[in-house]
């Protein structure tokens, strides 16, 4: 097995491939912009979903499932939400095939024409919205808060795995209320439940903000967002939480009876998260020997490599050590394979982005120690067998925190302020990072600096203190800074 | 509430439309034959799926994801699959909507026709067969252990809840073996995963067998099946599993090097369960009063009901009780919504199919005892609240017993022998359920049969003794029984 990946430095583009190709997390799939999740990417992302699930749960929301294909009709009834989302999508015409008549294996039978088209869901809020105007009649059913986990596709011109792809797996929450005020709270709490697992389960820092109404989710009145900061520089938008007022309700004709009698519109949210997550966690710490996970969310946190194979003596030990892991609740595979080497195997391993690899040489066992290899720094040391499950979890526990304070530190440097926009430039093009700086407030001056420099306002951050400035573009006055960046 | 649940001997069909939707399980969507799963039928879909995922787990396979949308070429590729698979789908055949010039909200954009059109998945062989192709090269590469949990769409004309509607939740596995033993054995082995699944969680005993050739999976050499038989005597299949042969290696060109350096086609399986288990585990249990949940298959296994509400001794007593519960693992909900009456929540927690039900007076705390009512029996009882959680538990597994033994009695009582057409028609419009008889082995004798009666071979069960008799269709030779019934 030969690595070759392409460092960072050279393109990290292609690093980025040969990270998702190599460590065996996906591949492209024969139909354009869909990808296959292999078993090793699929992991992560059950890890992921897992511990999202508990966290809605935790915060009262229940999972169900609604349809993939949404009549035509649906799309166009809230007005912003049509152009947003009826464009670029998958269009189910006909409900069979039938065999060629002149022999061509099969073609689409024309008589089994739909009477109207289909389209494959690219987000759930028109079929939801409308089956909830069946289910609320009174304040007694509210608020309802319900997930679903599915696929959802939209037709993208440019894809990248996870990233970027025409479907894509995520969870999207819809909730629904009687008042602004809890529809709001709602929002910002999943808000936050984002950024506490991109921060405690990712390790992935995010600055929690607001998007200008240029950015916004199509059909809502404010979207929220976490956006992680990429190695190459680059902004993710990780997450996205939306406050959708009483739009969709309206356009669905979704109404209660309040506690004072009145009839009133309800009030909404939806947030989502994707698969474009494992992008994320991959640029936050992925390094040129390949996939960096972090203890949380790999898929086996310890590897232990017998030198050689085939010992008795070293099966104790690897079992001793395997029973204390287990106990912990530590995921630990022992690799026996005597078809490969051991530098074979630590090569493959460190790809993959295990955590932790422990050797056990003979020489090892008599001195009472095993090697214990960490990824996140690959630094090598010897650990002693005493207490080896009480070493190993606090070890878990320090990589998690180091592959978190180092984004966080590298977040944080990349930063800067900008006054003015010969400076904005300079720090876009050499620097990269976020950079913080006055815009005027307008549209035109968003996508004129877009256009200028391919920058956008990734968010207003939640914790901004207002400070009086101009905008750097126009020089017309603002009353806070806002945050820009490229962006993936 | 009123229940208004239609009693199964005056309309069973009307029965199980009307648990199916007061239990809130489901619903129709607006799109023709897809269900929406509404939040307690995806709960009991979640504690399935987490089962057998466990259970496909510790019998080695990992799962992935591949696209939903399959090339139309892909399904002519093997011979029998396009004849089963390649008719009644939904096809994608454009990928864009736009603004109607003459002002009709959204239309297809005829310009943005597919070159080929994409097929949604009915199920995913031709896809993962064609991946599996880049995957093996070598004996070292097998087994390959997939399974994939993803939504499927067969255009069906005829839907019901649950038990056949056009899109479904299921799991699919796909695994890729060297050898035809090997694949056999992998085949039996899921089998028995899903009688064992079927029995030992949803209290549902089944019949496991072999199909005949008439009722194979398109693309199968062998098609083995758990067939469980509902309340009205109608046979429900309830999962299959597949011996593929060589069918879909040779289709996808799929081969590797042997150990003894031989190219050779792989041997293939693949098996399946749905969402269609849900509408089998209410025709086992349910009755007349609502939904019957085994108890490890209950979203909630307990809930307590305060009699009146809002009193300090009832609740300090719930609170113990809810304690004791929740450290040995049992689910359990305490109601203290003191808007509705407790005879309307004992009525809606039947109808939901709650296991247990605690009601707490403050008569009963004087006396140390509350009231314990199970849902399967709907027999009450005085349980002191000394050491309630063992009195729960042990009540727990005496309900998913219970359930277990009814259903499986009735089975038993189910299995009738005919000898002859005359008494094989009798037994199936009058005592119903499975009908063990002789069969020449014939397509054409199955195919009469099910014409006449309109029952079909379910299986050549898997225990079968060889028994030399006449068919009793056609009065021909015979070396077995086989086991024929009306089924959903």
């Amino acid at each position: 097995m030969a690595k070759e990946i392409t460092p960072r430095t050279e393109d990290y583009s292609a690093w980025y491939n040969d990270i998702v190709k190599k460590a065996h997390l996906a591949e492209n799939s024969p139909v354009k912009g869909c990808m296959i999740i292999k078993p090793h990417g699929f992991a992560v992302w059950e890890l992921m979903r897992d511990a999202l699930d508990v966290m809605f749960k935790k915060t009262g929301h229940v999972n169900a499932y609604f349809p993939l294909l949404i009549p035509k009709s649906f799309l166009s009834k809230e007005a912003q939400h049509v152009d947003g989302f009826a464009k670029e999508c998958a269009v189910v015409t006909h409900h069979r095939l039938m065999n060629d008549p002149n022999g061509g294996g099969v073609v689409v039978d024309p008589t089994a024409k739909l009477e109207e088209e289909l389209i494959i869901r690219p987000t759930s809020e028109t079929i939801i919205w409308d089956t909830y105007r069946n289910w609320i009649q009174s304040y007694r059913d509210l608020p309802l808060l319900i997930n679903q986990w599915a696929n959802v596709m939209r037709w993208e011109m440019r894809t990248r795995p996870f990233l970027r792809t025409t479907e894509f797996l995520w969870q999207e929450g819809h909730t629904a209320h009687a008042t602004r005020e809890e529809a709001v709270q709602e929002t910002l709490q999943m808000l936050d439940v984002y950024a506490e697992f991109a921060e405690q389960y990712m390790a992935m820092p995010v600055i929690k903000g607001v998007k200008t109404p240029n950015e916004r989710f199509a059909g809502a009145e404010d979207t929220y967002c976490i956006e992680a900061l990429m190695q190459d520089g680059k902004a993710l938008q990780a997450g996205t939480s939306h406050f959708l007022g009483q739009n969709f309700a309206k356009a669905f004709d979704v109404t209660f009876l309040s506690k004072e009698n009145q009839r009133e519109h309800v009030w909404a949210t939806s947030w989502g998260v994707s698969t474009r997550l494992v992008g994320g966690l991959i640029m936050t710490h992925s390094d040129d020997e390949g996939l960096v996970l972090p203890p949380k969310l790999a898929p086996t946190q310890v590897v232990i490599v017998p030198i050689p194979t085939a010992q008795a003596e070293v099966n104790e030990v690897a079992e001793k050590i395997m029973r204390e892991l287990k106990d912990k609740g530590i995921t630990v595979k022992y690799d026996t394979d005597d078809t490969k080497r051991a530098g074979y195997k630590f090569a493959e391993y460190e790809l993959r982005g295990m955590p932790v690899r422990i050797a056990i040489g003979k020489r090892d066992i008599e001195n009472n120690v095993v090697e214990v290899a960490r990824r996140d720094t690959r630094e090598k040391s010897s650990i002693s067998l005493d207490n080896i499950g009480d070493s190993i979890q606090q070890l878990l526990i320090d990589i998690q925190a180091n592959l978190f304070n180092k984004a966080k530190q590298y977040l944080d440097e990349h930063i800067t302020r900008a006054d003015n926009f010969d400076d904005f430039v300079d720090i876009l093009e050499n620097k990269t990072g976020f950079i913080s700086a006055h815009w005027d407030g307008t549209t035109e001056t968003e996508e004129a600096i877009k256009e200028k420099t391919k920058a956008t306002i990734r968010c207003i951050p939640l914790d901004n203190e207002k400070e009086d400035g101009v905008c750097i573009l126009t020089g017309k006055p603002s009353s806070q800074r806002v945050l820009f960046a490229k962006a993936y």
